[in-house]
């Protein structure tokens, strides 16, 4: 592993600290982009296809044509993870709206590509998740764009409720928290996730389309009220897999531990997080 | 004039060629950060109190302390400007998130200054305009940050529907264009902007304060039908101060032309902004 890991601006390997955009990229000028990120294990990309679909849907529905076709811009992630040889990482590729003489007009996009370790986390050390509720409605939560401000402005308010994360309402119906998709466990044991103006994470996806056989599932919309009332409840998101949530404002979810259902999607999760790591098919 | 301008990025002035971030800002990797933007003619700001108030109180709500208090700031700025030397410009500051070692969590920020020549609106070059109204509420309205995702976004919609900008409504009550305010006047003379859910433009604020001698004003929503049946509409912002409105959609404003009380406010605004010129007191 490189002391100093390498990153990719437009194509070009870099270290970190070299790495920059002019000032009038659309990204600091009017927050215009979108990302996608991934985890590596052992330099196993873990559900590379459905990040880059992603991705690619992100791009083409904010008009950035970023100028690398799939095949090209899986050599240079490979050889970015080749390069920076780290055994467990997170891999961020984002799309910026590119130079725009005016600060204004979309331009050829800049494409950022970035590597760092990664934690794992397990148990031991992750406790469960304290949540507090904030009314708002992301623009475009389909798409995953950069716009992070209202995550970001939140995070002292996070602290002062003593919480762990903010989970977004629109009304009183759950959305999801900044960085992760949220479930809930009924009492008759079906596992609920909303289905309305949230982003669709991949871990939320793989959920869905594996482990049907483990409980009832649907996504339908969920009140604030329903979810204090769960009996479990967890969020997913690509780095952290899934992370009990035990609290909800001044409620606590359950028994205010972790559920057995959620212990066993998490067991099945990793399970299959591996078998990627086995199966994966190196690009070169 | 210098052939290349120079900006400012923390204090140090450069060329804009030069001029750079590290993508690891929380501009461009959570499009966080707030500005503020002015003009000057001849070398003299135009509402460079008001402009500056502002931006503090951007920076101060989305807890950005960029280090330089008004004295220093005011004192790069007229450097810059003494340096530039520009005729007209539009003057923009803005301040990003800063450095984030985890990507996500505020560090010390980034304060840039730019300056570009502004081609100053007049009749001869500003033919009036028509806007398509959109469904859609900036998040944290009153604070001038850098989100324009849904404004860049919304090019190529603008430009499908003929139009030259876009009006934002929530439910049916208009609130502004990305870039301006919105004022109509009524059938009975009165000027009427919107009160809630938008940025309070320094034009704006300008003619609130002082234009009540050239009619009734009042600050209150507006439905987009209200609109549609006005005898005049015009936006406002500091780089065009008045633009008039001639078409909402599919329908044409009064007669279709700019109105009599557009242009007396224009004539007004104008005398306003010259008396600003040759009152200004400089720096140094």
């Amino acid at each position: 592993m490189l002391n100093r890991p390498r990153v990719i601006v437009n194509g070009e390997i870099m270290e970190a600290a070299n790495a920059s955009l002019l000032i009038s990229d659309l990204a600091i000028q009017r927050g215009y982009g979108v990302f996608d990120f991934f985890k590596t294990i052992n330099g196993s990309p873990i559900f590379l296809e459905d990040h880059l679909d992603r991705l690619y849907r992100s791009a083409e529905n904010m008009h950035l044509d970023f100028g690398f076709d799939r095949h090209s811009l899986k050599a240079i992630l490979f050889e970015l993870i080749s390069i920076n040889d780290m055994p467990q990482s997170g891999v961020k590729i984002t799309v910026t709206g590119g130079y725009a003489a005016d600060g204004y007009t979309l331009d050829k996009p800049n494409l950022l590509i970035t590597q760092q370790p990664l934690v794992l986390y397990n148990d031991a050390n992750t406790p469960p998740l304290k949540v507090v509720s904030y009314e708002h409605q992301r623009q475009m939560p389909h798409i995953k764009t950069i716009d992070y401000l209202m995550a970001i402005w939140l995070q002292p308010f996070i602290k002062q409720n003593k919480a762990d994360d903010v989970l977004y309402h629109n009304n009183r119906l759950i959305t999801e928290c900044p960085r992760s998709n949220f479930f809930i466990v009924t009492n008759d044991g079906v596992l609920v996730t909303p289905v309305s103006n949230v982003l669709y994470g991949i871990t939320r996806t793989q959920i869905l389309r594996h482990f049907k056989h483990l409980c009832a599932i649907e996504e339908r919309n969920i009140s604030l009220e329903e979810v204090c009332h769960a009996k479990e409840a967890f969020v997913t998101n690509s780095s952290k897999n899934i992370l009990p949530v035990i609290k909800v404002d001044e409620h606590f979810i359950g028994n205010g531990e972790t559920g057995p259902l959620t212990l066993k999607i998490k067991k099945e999760l990793l399970e299959l997080i591996a078998s990627e790591t086995s199966n994966a098919v190196f690009f070169r």
